[in-house]
């Protein structure tokens, strides 16, 4: 389990096509989750959703003359891939980018149909990053997700409710309502990494630990894996919304600008956070030199008082023998001991005043 | 009360449409204050204002044919925020953005109204930040802000006056006062974090202390709320005095642009003063390093003259017997004592001479 | 005094009007100095000087056609300035920012005239900056400065020579001469930084101590200030430069070209001097943690062989009573004390020899 | 071997014409391979390679009309590369870029056909960095690589399958084929080097060592390298498949799109380890900083606690004769060792109590 | 000697006009070097030189239609240059610009001439920086350098032989060689600091000395000089070879992409030179940071083995008289002496272990 997890963390996926293979070769991934197809047929008073559907029932469905939402989950099966994209007239090189996710968000226009791949995250961790890629025309719906299990629960209940706009309107406005499901979803993730921060912000300022900067580590590597969903995602969104791509409609461009002010907030919070987790290493490392400096000062303080004391205790404790009266007559004085007790004490507190003096103390 | 200025402190308002909510989804914030309606009614000659209007009364002074601002304070109230939207005409996603506390500084245009949204502060502390949307057409202006209290006295105080120009001009131009109030009130708050830095720069200067670094940290993060507050709006006013929306007239844009000024003004503040908290950090933690070196200066010095001194006196304090003449005979000598006394006095001056040399003393 | 020289060292003038002041308000500074008029009359064969003029007597001058430079100096007395404005019809938006000592440097076009803001240093000290604020039209230049004392002795002498270009050709070209002889006084006082910044390589090289840092500090900071002067100062002369502002002939803007050019100069030497700065307190920290390696290194060393010879000296110094032959029979051997010494000898020496391999010596 | 191993891993090669030559100066490189042609001939329905072409044979295919890759290895044979220029008309600023293997990745465009410069590496180490130069015009394609060795038998693989794609397609989509193989080998190169990132985070997490360092040094050299390689290449697969070169058809711009978007995919991956790097070795020093905190509490724990005690031990070991009952009279107690051990034992007690108190066990 | 050198290092030229001087004005500098001509007829078919050329040697072989290089260094003697200056009709500004030695690479176009300045290095030490001016017009190249010896020989060479196209093509082709070989001049002076970087890198990896960071400093102090020579040099370069400027061909604007391509080149090599070196001054200091590490952990071993067993050689070193059975009855035990050296070695070992557990041996 723990090596899932592990590959999962992986900045790159280490899927695609091997080296020189030619343009649109699909590559068998042994990691990828099985293949299962999910259909809604959408007309304006009525959707019906397929859990399991077959390639036959699509293509059913398509003469119907209805609107479809294929979702395909998971992508094992490359012959069902493959054999979605003859349905849909998918071109090759299109199908590579859904089939390889390793893709950067983007948004790509071919002849009778734009293919999205946008980064979906299930809105509590990082780690749950898969590719989601978007493919329609003016009809129809596919999309692809690596793993059951999405954020999109939200689009499907807008489905069912009879009066909503998301039936009625086209397959740009549904395309809509999915990017901006998936980016919403962005946000409770992005608050729960700001909660993280401000709660390592109250520890580092009380008491920092060695632990923090792991987190803290960790933090900002989930935080580029944001950024690098975000950054292309808004220009893929400033795309869609601004140019004519014939299959999106103006009144949706509308919605559109929406979503893209989404992104660049989203954008904002991800810079933010991160310049508060570069100000959080500093007031760590600040920290931990400050409490080094404490410590050295303890044990300079105890050191350069009692080093010297004990030096005394050493003179007095040796053995010259007292036939010479030159050696070490003191020992013999009456008041020899106290005198030397005396010495002692004046050297400590001499020692102790001229540490107050330098704001040691 | 702590708790509140804790949230409040959050980089990120919690505040906003649940995930996948259709556009213009309005959704109740436990936390918000609650809704008032302040109505100032305009005419060239006269301002009445009421300070708790009802929806009745906005709804006959709009029939009266004079120019209104209406302030909403508070968001709490959903139904009357949609009540006052649809008597204004306002769109749903606009409405949502004036609902969802969230936004960056921006203006949108619609058909008929502009919205424009910037944050305010109360000319204090940055943690006053408040979302403030001006909804406008050719007439009417319409505010909304989060809580009570709000640096706009100045404006109000101008309406008041009979002969102030802020009266006759249009719509157009009374946004543009309110905007310049806003932006002007940044100046006393970031002339407060200059002095706060400039006080910090003293102290880290003459005798740095940790709790100083938490302090710079804490500027650092306000200074980083107050440019993700000027940044976009330093667009906002570009565009806005740039563009010919059709709102704003040739000689309001006029004004405009030296609110751009100002902005831009600000902005070079904000920048100058994140490079000055970086340069006081830099500064704390090389005197930290020079204070640790001191430190262990003094130990090194000390310990070096004292451990050899005290070893010697150590060896004198052996107890080997006198039995054999081979045994500490120099315990016997008639000076030994006098002569290790200055052997010891020989190595410390020696040490001390070595670390004068090394420039150590 | 030293309270002076502080709020001079402020990067924000604490000068403006209060927030939501209408435009064009003017606003005492008690800070400011008293104001004083110097009037040049200029003809083509004739320059006239009058040290302290009156309003009557600049609109004197004004009558008789001839050429004006009306310098301000001091802007304690509003209604001064407010005179001064009205005979020269100046736009109470620029009345307002040549009064409030805050501006970036900038050029702004009126219907009439052209405002230019820059910040003059007196070629000395980045302390000395103030606001220099030029207004002109086709045949009169005024000018405001913060105080007495400029870096335009030299404009003044060329113009008192009576074959001078700056008589001749018109009040752009002037204007030209000015802004060129501002930017020529900032070359001396960045080669004052740069020699510092070489003085303080030279220390930091050779003997690095804390004072160097703080002077650093000092240093970064005033180049801060410079740079906050130019980079605005370049945009407006190539604005000026570019531009057919009407009032700005052709030949005059190939001389500004060459002030662009100067411009350029001094931010590249700014940014040269800025990234040095930062090279030189890396070079204090790594000299600083050198130090306090080597500093360490002694202490190790001294500890390391001492602290074990003294521990066997301790051993040896130990009373148990020689009644069993089991206690410390070594204290009676006939060798006892020299083979306890070799002992010490060669723990020592083999410690040195390791502190040598490791190349700690 | 090392020595060889060592001038590869250099930023720049050595290699170039002498100061202040002629442009299209060919100078020998002594450590340049010799060089070998390896001849395809390409025709829709057959491929024949001779591994080991003479300049002859070149010369005769040409004739035969049909599609020639010259593939040239090694760049020791200047003459022979002269005569290969004069055979395919080559300018001799191209053949100059081509021998001259210091080349940043670009494409120029000549009258008559148009020069690629790619970094090409084996796909496995950044150490096998070579110059890749590929020469085509509507017909015929050929490249020059500094050595034996590439990373392109898929696409002679391709070639050999009758049914490919690569063979009925002109020279443009050969050129992609080619450039898109270089491109490809990135990626498992790039794996190589993430996956040893986060072995190497793995390892600073839990036990930093010194080693650590100098491996990421080395990543982040190696990250430089092909970030040089990547960012040109970019821009020159932006200009080939933007513009209309009249050599490349539409048709295969479509497909160049496609590995512009790897290229944009690995500079992504490379800037993303980049600063992964950075923030390893931040993770690095402020863990070497904690662990140096950890030694110096032990040590300080240690000292002060036995520093203390051990002065106590050596005042009760001085030698002040008691003769005078003033002279240590606690040593002839009848209770005085118990006191005197339990005296200790208490002040042990207590200072380990102050540390508890203070955090540090 | 040495204060030469010293002043050779400077970043910024102290040679400048007074401040406010009129345009065109010229400064004797008193370190210039004394004004020397030589000057090349060239023809089709003769080239002729004159070392020590005077003023009325030029201005004959300007009447005589040949195509001439003057070439002036020094610029100690103001009237010649002027006298030059006005031979060759230069502009006032264009002869303060190559008089005084402060200016940054560029290309100003004049009515009738274009001027070029480039900063020259003698293609070994960063030292050897002088600025370098070109003049030219259809005909004639007037160049200007600070001191004798340069690194154009290349070129004088390539005049002397009777084929050189140098000889028959036109003034700009000519420029266009000075300026290729003061660029190739380039490359072996970063070649040297790319191997002075790479043996420093070697230094640092296996035993860093404070010096190496000295070093480093001075290689980053250097490559800021090339970088300042560098960047606007591209800039001139790209302007040279766009622009239609009319003094210069569409056949040298081909020749001229290629010597940008170079400048490219040299740039990509600096920023690349620059990042290494940052990134040897962290490895350094992670070094530095490391050995103290190290160190710390020797010391703190040895103390924390050693202070424990000295303090109990001290306790059984104390001087409780035996006649109390209370006193030290362990001193007048049988096997008391064993019995506390064993407690010693168990004490010792069991620390070691401990040590051992925490990975510090």
């Amino acid at each position: 389990m723990s090596g899932k997890t592990k590959s999962k963390a992986k900045f790159v996926s280490r899927h695609r096509a091997p080296v020189g293979a030619p343009p649109g070769t699909l590559v068998h991934d042994e990691r990828a989750s099985p293949t299962g197809i999910r259909l809604t047929v959408i007309s304006n008073d009525h959707v019906e959703e397929v859990a399991d559907a077959s390639l036959a029932a699509i293509e059913k469905a398509m003469k119907s003359g209805k609107r479809l939402w294929v979702d395909v989950t998971g992508l094992a099966d490359l012959e069902l891939l493959s054999a979605i994209g003859a349905l849909f007239s998918i071109e090759e090189l299109a199908l590579e980018d859904i089939a390889n996710t390793n893709q950067r968000p983007k948004v790509d226009t071919y002849e009778k149909h734009a293919l999205i791949v946008v980064h979906m995250f299930d809105g509590k961790s990082v780690d749950s990053k898969e590719q989601f890629a978007i493919l329609f025309d003016g009809r129809h719906v596919v999309t692809f997700q690596e793993r059951p299990g999405d954020c999109l629960e939200p689009v499907r209940k807008r489905l069912r409710q009879p009066a909503g706009r998301i039936r009625t309107r086209g397959a740009a406005y549904f395309v809509y309502a999915i990017l901006d499901t998936i980016l919403d979803a962005y946000f409770p993730m992005l608050e729960t990494i700001g909660d993280e921060l401000e709660d390592l912000e109250d520890k580092i300022t009380k008491d920092p630990h060695p632990r923090d900067v792991g987190r803290l580590h960790q933090l900002k590597r989930e935080l580029l894996v944001v950024k690098r969903a975000l950054w292309p995602a808004r220009e893929m969104l400033s795309a869609m919304s601004r140019e004519e791509l014939g299959l999106i409609p103006s009144e949706v461009g509308y919605f559109l600008r929406d979503t893209y002010d989404h992104a660049i907030q989203l954008i904002d919070i991800v810079e933010t956070y991160r310049e508060l987790a570069t100000g959080l290493l500093d007031l760590y490392l600040s920290s931990v030199s400050t409490k080094m400096n404490e410590v050295m000062k303890v044990l300079t303080i105890i050191s350069t008082i009692f080093i010297p004391l004990s030096f005394l205790a050493g003179i007095w404790g040796m053995n010259f023998t007292p036939d010479s009266s030159w050696n070490m007559p003191e020992l013999r004085w009456r008041y020899g001991y106290p005198v030397a007790l005396t010495i002692m004490v004046l050297i400590a507190v001499g020692l102790l005043y001229l540490f107050r003096r330098k704001r040691w103390l």
